[in-house]
């Protein structure tokens, strides 16, 4: 096997890229500019060793803090919980929330062997217990794992004098009735609000 | 910006690749096990040194030769002109041609600048003329470039005794009448066979 067709399988395990994208992509690297080229598989390359989890609420980052535990003007009284730390990206681009992250690691899934002790949600409790927290919103997606994974974390916090909420579920904004699942028509009656 | 930024700005140049992909990519990075990291940054990495145009057809190869001019088992009578060096993979996967090939390296685009002497002519006039051809299959796009393209072969190699043909453009197999464009029914109707 030569490199190019090494590189088209390599490029193929990448989520969202088929075989045709693969070679598409290894293609536009031959003609790109060696610079940019040389850069990106600098880039991959030196990933794993420079970006490693907070150790407070698990997302990533370069530095010995994430860039949200460690900004001061953020409201310490909030706790957003969220899967995976790709969440707290997309959570941020929203620029609704200024408070701070707890990254779990995944959700529960027994199916796949995924239990409470594998989720980083001792580290969770520990945090809400040090007595600033006063919300925790949960954020975990709307699946079976998720909302198994919410109402576990219910349970485990509700002894507590913290607020616990979840991320509304209903119809995405710009949706049309017409293609909304019943699942999420449903939900989003339980969850209609008064005008 | 952090190396994780950077990366996913990296990644969404690539053809394909949305911001939103990339940063899934990103992300699937820094959990994928460190070796297969590592083996794709290196990949990438020493992908334009190992890999240049074969001199003879400019398809792609690590060695002296690319695969297909290396092969005495090739049909020595047959060249099929593409435009790029990808469309060598894509024929050959079919398995329908065994004949040798000719990258022009694009088509002839006016509006972008590219005239007949940007592309690999001569090389594909000089390997005509050697007396070995008998037969050029023009195998560009069916777009204008590429039909300009075709236009412009034909009319240079019609002096010498060698046939000129064209892959046959219609409609796609398992497609439905329905949604074709009125482009590809007129050419299929132009180009019908005879049963």
């Amino acid at each position: 096997m030569n490199q190019l067709e090494r590189l088209i399988r390599s490029l193929s395990r990448l989520p969202g890229v088929g075989r045709k994208s693969a070679a598409r992509i290894a293609h536009y690297l031959l003609k790109a500019d060696s610079a940019f080229v040389t850069r990106l598989a600098e880039e991959i390359g030196t990933l794993k060793e420079r970006i490693h989890p907070c150790p407070v609420c698990g997302n990533f980052t370069e530095d010995e803090l994430c860039s949200v535990c460690s900004d001061p003007r953020r409201d310490g009284t909030q706790i957003c919980v969220v899967e995976e730390p790709q969440d707290v990206a997309t959570i941020e681009s929203t620029g609704e929330y200024n408070g701070l992250f707890h990254v779990l690691g995944g959700a529960i899934n027994p199916m796949n062997g995924v239990g409470p002790s594998d989720l980083s949600i001792d580290k969770l409790v520990k945090r809400a217990s040090e007595g600033t927290v006063k919300e925790i919103i949960i954020a975990t997606n709307p699946t079976v794992e998720g909302d198994t994974t919410a109402l576990y974390l219910q349970n485990i916090l509700k002894e507590r004098p913290i607020e616990v909420s979840r991320l509304a579920s209903g119809l995405p904004v710009g949706g049309d009735l017409e293609y909304a699942d019943k699942l999420t028509l449903a939900r989003s009656f339980r969850g209609r609000t008064k005008l």
